[in-house]
């Protein structure tokens, strides 16, 4: 590869420099704290893993399987995965490495790698933030994790203009039990709840077994009062779509309580991760940004493929995207070379109280510093920060 | 793979639980800011890159190369790697994403996966943290980096007991370019360096050209002024020799102005990066630890890769090892399940004081949090936080 090639990175991928890895640093840094003071434990998941150990997730999610990167383990002569996703991760720590009784919150940090990138001119190395909650399967853990996750974008100033959008993957599953669908209908049905396509989906559900409520779910999606006008009564008797029902209204009713000003929307056939996810399922929305600034879900018995099924539920950010054309300039003192005592004592001051500072090297001047902000000048006797 | 081995991790690859994970996130930051405060500023960098990019380094070390974590580029159908390394990432950025005129100081911390730990007992997943100083090649510029690798120890309170090793290949280089050495005897004599085999270089250099000189390098290797009393005049004469020798014993000086109690030591023939390194090379050692702490040097022109040679001096060091063994306890408030005004509030302070406070869930009581600390109890209408 010629020299003028070398330094260009694969799509997808890039550097951070300072003045946006700053901004980013401080948003990692409250994100954790925040966290912390809510009792989520900080954890750090390895790199790399036996494919099998970060394929929890993905037996149901071929996605997962291919976002992730496999290399050779030259120890063992086993497959490996570079981690795409943490939460596989952070489930296999609850069921065996860390395995305490009760409820135990977890949180993380960190990059994750994708072999393509997961949407529209989007990273392949997202920095993964993320809180996860296993060991209670009630409506409060569902509520809390929501709690947490807008609570987590009030620290990064982007709660005010956002949006929360609640879904549950049991509605729609419940009214394939009843109708017994084929696999095929029921992915059919699922790709036209995702396109939103009303007028097909009339068609489809035409000569359905329960196609007007399948319509209805649909047509009625983000509206549950209209929703449960027109679904037929079997359907509403249904224990587990009773249950679902449940827990959207009461988790809507608890939130609006806490963020009183928060636009909630619900949308039942939100069925992104309906392979995955097995309940309530939550997301935020920025204005005039497509991709969700977090989202989340319940998946319960995650732990299963470790042996130890437990419920959880839990949500992911992507601390790029959060901070998304944020930047700080830098602030540079430059201070005279030398050791004389009253400077060393200056700088050392100057440095303690969070300022950067520079002394200079061998015979350079100011000059040799790029983008210097400020300088130490002597002034009656005394060492100064002062502005350039 | 049984349920049984889904949650084993590979060899040299951990998981870092919430009472380690503390830790060093405190190392972390603590590190960062003091980098900070120095001037060095903060860059992240890309996990995986065109490997051409990666082995900037390691055209003449091939150690890296094999290091290195290959895996098929889906978008592109080149070769990436895994970075083993963050120092040829940071020069990358160096000559050509943020290319300053002048000096520039760059600092990173991230994990480096390594296709097989590097040494015994090791990790292949280690959380690099460094620091980098391009575009001066002054005496000036590698005792700020070594004044800079102590200060960052001292923060993590490792260089009280701590031993620094200076040394510089340009002794051993001067020397075999004034005996015109083939390859393969250079690196015959570097391996008996290495070893401290005195009795084999005796034998060794009997017969070699400038012999006396080679084996006085190894025997007076510690002892500058010994060594000075037994090199041959030629040998002492040579500019280049005469400038590596003037680079170490100015360092020495200034350093221990700076540290007068840390205790150095010199090592002439410490070769472990010969290839890499062009000049002063430094590494602190803490007793009963074979690894360094933390270890740099300077390596001129490595922008040259990139089309933009710089002088560069920089160092290193694994957050993991200075953390070793350390281990806190974390504590949990405990408060009861309510949406009571006071306690609310309560729980709000507590946590703005960097508590960490959970709230209980559905019908749980405090069984149902593991290793809870303290409660909140309600005393003369009062919630306050006690100890369990």
């Amino acid at each position: 590869m010629p020299i003028s090639e070398t330094w260009l990175l694969p799509d997808g991928v890039a550097d951070v420099l300072p003045e946006q890895a700053q901004i980013i640093e401080q948003l990692r840094r409250e994100a954790l704290d925040f966290l912390a003071s809510r009792g989520y434990q900080l954890v750090y998941t390895p790199f790399i893993e036996y494919i099998e150990s970060l394929s929890s997730l993905s037996e149901s999610n071929q996605d997962l399987d291919l976002a992730t990167f496999k290399v050779i383990d030259q120890l063992s002569g086993r497959l490996l995965g570079v981690r795409a996703d943490m939460t596989p991760q952070v489930a296999r720590i609850d069921a065996h490495v860390h395995p305490v009784q009760g409820v135990a919150r977890y949180c993380y940090a960190g990059t994750v790698l994708h072999t393509k990138p997961q949407g529209f001119n989007t990273t392949r190395a997202p920095l993964q933030l993320g809180a996860e909650l296993f060991g209670s399967d009630s409506i409060d853990a569902d509520v809390e994790m929501i709690d947490v996750m807008l609570g987590l974008l009030e620290t990064a100033g982007l709660v005010e203009s956002a949006h929360l959008d609640l879904g549950h993957v049991g509605l729609f599953r419940s009214l394939v039990k009843q109708a017994g669908l084929s696999k095929d209908t029921e992915s059919q049905l699922s790709d036209l709840y995702q396109r939103k396509a009303l007028p097909e989906l009339a068609e489809f559900t035409k000569e359905l077994k329960f196609g007007s409520d399948f319509y209805a779910l649909g047509r009625y999606a983000s509206d549950l009062a209209a929703l449960q006008a027109n679904l037929s009564v079997n359907i509403l008797a249904d224990e587990a779509f009773k249950q679902a029902f449940n827990v959207l209204t009461t988790t809507q009713l608890e939130i609006q309580a806490r963020w009183p000003k928060l636009r909630i929307g619900i949308d039942v056939v939100e069925l992104r991760s309906y392979h995955y996810h097995t309940g309530l399922t939550y997301a935020v929305y920025a204005p005039n940004r497509a991709a969700p600034l977090a989202l989340g879900g319940r998946y319960d018995g995650i732990g299963e493929h470790f042996g130890r099924a437990r419920p959880a539920t839990g949500f992911s950010c992507d601390l790029y995207a959060l901070s998304a054309g944020q930047f700080k300039q830098i602030e540079k003192v430059v201070a005279p070379k030398g050791t004389d005592k009253a400077l060393l004592a200056a700088i050392a001051t100057a440095r303690s109280q969070g300022l950067s500072v520079i002394q200079l090297l061998g015979n350079d001047d100011l000059s040799s510093v790029p983008n210097a902000t400020h300088q130490m000048v002597l002034v009656a006797d005394e060492w100064k920060v002062e502005k350039i």
